[in-house]
């Protein structure tokens, strides 16, 4: 693989993997490659691939049952609890199981032969276990134009030569998490497009070191304690070993070989695909419950830390922060339970209860980050920096006065704080709160979706036959 | 059968079926026998019996598998659709499974033979398609002290009398909402016994019509409007087909042949029995949705009949209506579909989501009759009596100022706000507010469980191996 | 005074005081005239006169001062305690003050004398102590029309005839609280009115028993209950002596002297009038403050009764309830204290702080209802009828099994549930939760009003300045 | 003065205000004395002191009214929106008023002269207009004992040695907001103290630079990003001019003498002491109120950059917000309208609605910032740093991509973005979200006063009354 040219805080870097600023992000996705390996977790983790019968990684597989959809959410939450944070796999897997659905219904339609590319695609994706950036997002410039009505065509990713042999395309994806981490970019349309819109209707796949391809580095909340690499620097960063990431990827002019073009003007299925991507995806949340289980640990932890675990309100909270993490379980559950198999072959959630597991994604987490603020105390804003800790010059006074229940070294106490800091104002909370209200589609996309999905006219009829209307 | 001798406001009546105050409730009932034989319900309302491969009624059913349990509560939304109140038919089903299971774990243990009694009991009750009431409220006394502590030891339902052929018992059950409407009480203790209880652990089956039993019939909201049968009363109804009940069940020393008895004196199997059917009942609130899919059509009809339906902050409310009530949905499936096989046989939910979902049950319905409340206006308080709707002297007079959108009948209106009036404040609201609150356990009981079934352990080692603490 | 026409479930009765559904609503009013008596309550129920220096009732007072609109939210909440339902008498203060304060406005800019004539009115009205009832809500008909473009012109109150003397007019005001209790009914404009609108821009005063005015009695939950006067009737009623009422008063061409008109056609004022009014009356929501301490108190007492008061929650969730009654209180306090002087001399409330106060009153009090419904167990929905508890054939049985903690006598226990029957359910729950929703406006009103109270442009230059932004 | 020892993450500094971390906190105090010159602000934050005639800073001022009290929650409310932060004047206000009203109390019970010598430090701050730091909170060590119960005695702040001519004291103050600015430190006992706890009763004042104090500063969410000092910096801070501090204070020996000292051994008067102060201060969170507008504001402006601004959902979660807010400012006046003058002169708030209130800021901030959250869309997460919008290598793609609606500049919505991270997430997130819940008390320290506070019997009583139970 080619280095990536990526700017960091207007650094321009060519490296992969061992800037200090991204090397925690990488570390998560790293999890789900060894966890494959564990005894364990290998049921969850890995399966046979129902297109080559080899041992695959979950993440490149095509869902072919309930109970798949349901390994896959569980897979999920086991891997937010490694990691505390997002680990940046899961996009590609959606946006596959929604391309592999589409292709063949376009194929049907149009006599194309998407499908069998794709599944070629897919085969070779299995079998180097790439990692997969879905990329859906573009900038999209004046919301209240359409692509090809802006001012700068740009601003929504297209076509812009066509040639025998491919495409040459541009514009950029923004809030891409798992783009600086990925072997390949899986571009779709960010939205239904209309005829005059062809082409905007690409779906194609790009590797992430082709030429013409920028990575802009996003800046998070807390990024610069991760430049400091001393065991103190870690304690600081609170989750020394995690992290998540997002980028801005501009695509200056890149070209697509025919061979990874998977629909190219077909309009009329850009709104099957949205919206089976962003199902599957809102599905994917699962994994914050997860990072909720983390929450809630943590929260226990720094109760007993400061002595206070049985006080009933302590104890009630703690329930309730359980009680609002496993119903949003029940939601990751619940769509996949009732998921169907479409005409491709694979499986596909209930989209009505996928988008209502994501609605509950968009609040609950603030409000278990909440009782984790509360329980924590202030200390964890009010703490010195754990450089101060370690000074021989300040470290007794320190110690002396942070000490908590006896039995805990005081270093401990700080360690946790510094990870509740992390979880509910730092780096993890990028992760935990704002890509939870946004990830997958911000809120009011779900409740479009709910209100369409849900069958009114039959409920109608339940109040007025009840009622004993007749009309 | 014999009849029944029921005190409805102070009057003694020995009939089943034909006093006005009960019909309604019977109707409810009654529905589930008659979806039976509708096609299109057929599959989910009935199956073959694993134990004599005839079709039997799903409520006599033992479930055989994780799908069974989801069409369980697919059933029960069914029923709630159709008729907006309380079916009263879960609470036998849910005692007989989690009997099932018990009887076959003390027998194991005891070498007794409860659980055949048992299977012959359930044998019969699919033959002859019984209602059974499952019985387990103690009304308690002092609830701080045990049952054998008390003063009047009949607070705690217990054997007086034991004899070769059986068991003479007294006490009483509280809160039975399908009592009087059932062919067979099945008993049930109460809470997990200790040692010195042993005359309190007692699960037998009695007839509705056993010599020495008393029905008191409890009073509730707007029940008197029932005594009007015209067709305005009807209408001030609100629902005059359907409607629930409760009743106080008084054993006043009656006898149990030993065929009939499933447990006596096991006390370390009480707790098992008691969360087993407590769990399924907890399940069974998926009743809930149905009647939610009702609140939610009664709030979009009658935002049409104002003609506001439009208005965005309308269409908002009624999304969040649907997304409230497909997030308990999504809680009755998870519980389902993560339900595990017993040692007996037949499938438990998940008991961890299943106390998460009822949990849900005792918040939202109260939210989205709130919000049923706002869209509805404040009409279906202040409108005077049907019966001045039909008076020819006042009829043209509030059919001229209670007309909303042109083309519906007033009476539509009219009769779609008395519905309404129904579900929040009426004899429905008992069911869709008071008892989601309570029954099945109030909700400090479902907390209790969870914060015993959630792994505190695990969720804290979680936390401390991300901030690298170790201990 | 004549005797009233009015309907009650089809029943036309020609009294006032004495017929058993009515007694309990106008023992509500009474009670702000007896309470006016009592020593203790003499400064917060009377004062002097501004316009005349007699003693007179507070109720018919032009607010003079933040001090007297303070005084006016603890006379309600008292007044709530007292009754524990809605007691009458605000909408004619409210109604009062606004046309006081637009008439003003309106002299001065037409060279009218509508003033003059309301302070005449007024001085009569403080000296007979006269219940006013405040005359707002017309039925609107098809809400998307203009009034003068309805069908029906009657569905919005107008003027049908000029006459030297006076006009004659006609139309309904629904959702009259006091109209059946009041001496006179003071009749406001239902909204801002246009230009081609002004027939039905009037304002003026009726007394009750006017020629052309019939009533409506609206119909509630539980209201047959009241049919049964003896003392068992009572204890099922839950709140014997106290209720509430509604109904619809149709005026069929009445006839309105000039003296009694205080604004005829002046369209641009009615949006003043009306939103006056409605701040004022969405301030005089203190008084569900004081229903709340009912609430609370059943809460307190019957946990008491059932042995539970010192259950930790139990205890948090009446702290809980507090707390949301207190931010209510809070609320109408704040609206009075930021009171300010009107150009007429009265004194107006904070009009921002009123709309968000009655916000938070639709929707607290339901919380603080599912709280009651929580803390009270489900017995008082299955209860059976107090005349089963005074039969002596069953009194036994019942108290035997409805005892609970030793030393509360079992009725004390029953009273105090049904009593919150009636609170959560029944015939004090239209008060305290329907009427709280749309009373003085829907939620969706205050919302408007909020929207354009707040001072949005100073709010973004705050944080354009802090964040460095020039425009 | 002379210079003060600080610890900023192990540096040790002997500076007071130029170091760049510590900068942005001095501004945020130092922006209340300019405030004060100001004509249009001057009678908020000025007036004539009631002991000298002359004009002080109202931070300096014994409230003698509810006006007062009126006027300090507007002082502070107008503070907040001026920074957008937490401007650490507040502590030393509410000390100074509530050790006033003790000392005199003292005073009287054993004819001391606090009060006198108080009076005379007042005066002294007065005249040289000294920020106050009020100084309470202990670290507390082991909850489970008492201060005199402890292992090591100094995690309580004690008298190790009394002198004729004064005392020596040791301990530490945690969570100082106000420390590092401030020219005094008044210490207060942390909580009710007991007889065996005497050396722990003391209240006195500290000159900030007394000889034995070393301060260690606390570090908070984003804090690195003070230490780039370019322009570019400022943007990446979100609000580069002002910001919040913490620190904790380490008292080792210092000596205080006799006209310094406020009370001393006094037990019985702790409580006062600390539920007066506490009072003070939970009414003092006014200053969110002015914070929360500046959310408003940033959602506001956000969303017009974002061309969302007409969409009904956005305008809907503003009006929430607003509404949200606004229901916190009518807890901050109604508690202050409610105040009572004290025996010493000097009006004290009401106790129970300033805890409601209180109670309420521990919760609507963070539903706020979850609006603000909502409506600002992700970008604020993975946008790049502002270097990179700066370099000329750059620049042109991210404008062209990062580009809102037509005539905004990029630049702005980026600022905008940068701000609302700082507010939600970086360092003002730590004053409107970790310090509305833990500062002036945890949640549960509110919980206590309001279930003390309220007047359960009587609320008893009323219920009881209405349900005619006679007891």
């Amino acid at each position: 693989m080619k280095l990536l040219k990526i700017y960091i805080h207007r650094l321009l870097i060519k490296i992969h993997l061992d800037h200090q600023l991204i090397k925690a992000s990488m570390n998560s996705l790293a999890d789900n490659y060894e966890l494959v390996e564990e005894l364990e977790y290998r049921d969850l983790m890995s399966l046979k691939s129902n297109l080559t019968g080899e041992i695959i990684n979950r993440f490149c597989h095509l869902h072919q049952s309930t109970d798949d959809l349901i390994k896959k959410v569980k897979m999920q939450r086991l891997l937010g609890q490694k990691c505390g944070t997002c680990f940046q796999r899961c996009v590609g897997m959606d946006g596959m199981n929604s391309v592999y659905l589409t292709t063949f219904e376009i194929d049907k339609a149009h006599n194309t032969n998407y499908h069998t590319r794709f599944i070629e695609y897919i085969k070779e994706s299995q079998k180097k276990d790439w990692v997969i950036d879905g990329c859906m997002t573009d900038p999209k410039g004046d919301r209240g134009k359409r692509p090809s009505q802006q001012k700068d065509l740009d601003v929504y990713f297209h076509i812009v030569e066509k040639r025998d042999d491919g495409v040459i395309v541009r514009g950029a994806k923004a809030h891409q998490t798992g783009a600086i981490n990925s072997h390949e970019h899986l571009i779709m349309p960010t939205l239904a497009m209309r005829n005059e819109d062809k082409d905007f209707t690409i779906c194609c796949s790009i590797p992430a070191d082709a030429e013409g391809i920028t990575y802009f580095y996003g800046r998070q909340s807390c990024d610069l304690r991760r430049l400091d690499e001393s065991p103190e620097g870690d304690i600081d960063c609170g989750n020394p070993v995690y992290g998540g990431q997002e980028c801005l990827v501009v695509f200056d002019d890149v070209f697509v070989p025919n061979n990874r073009i998977f629909m190219n003007g077909e309009t009329e299925f850009c709104g099957r695909l949205v919206e089976t991507f962003a199902g599957y995806h809102r599905q994917s949340y699962a994994c914050k419950v997860g990072v909720g289980d983390v929450l809630i640990g943590a929260a226990a932890t720094i109760s007993e830390y400061n002595g206070v675990e049985k006080a009933s309100h302590i104890r009630d909270k703690i329930t309730e922060m359980n009680h609002l993490n496993e119903t949003l379980w029940a939601g990751s559950i619940a769509c996949s339970a009732c998921g169907t198999k479409t005409p491709a072959g694979n499986f596909l959630i209930d989209l009505l209860l996928a988008n209502v597991a994501k609605q509950n994604v968009t609040r609950f987490p603030f409000e278990i980050a909440r009782f984790l603020h509360d329980i924590a105390g202030g200390l964890f804003v009010t703490l010195p920096s754990a450089k101060d800790l370690v000074n021989p010059e300040t470290k007794g006074v320190l110690e002396k006065y942070f000490a908590g229940v006896e039995g805990v070294p005081t270093i401990n106490r700080i360690k946790m704080l510094r990870f509740i800091e992390n979880l509910v104002l730092g780096r993890a909370a990028v992760g935990y709160l704002t890509e939870s209200m946004h990830g997958a589609g911000s809120p009011q996309a779900q409740r479009i979706m709910i209100n369409r999905l849900v069958n009114m006219e039959e409920k109608k009829k339940f109040a007025k036959n009840l009622a004993q209307i007749d009309e």
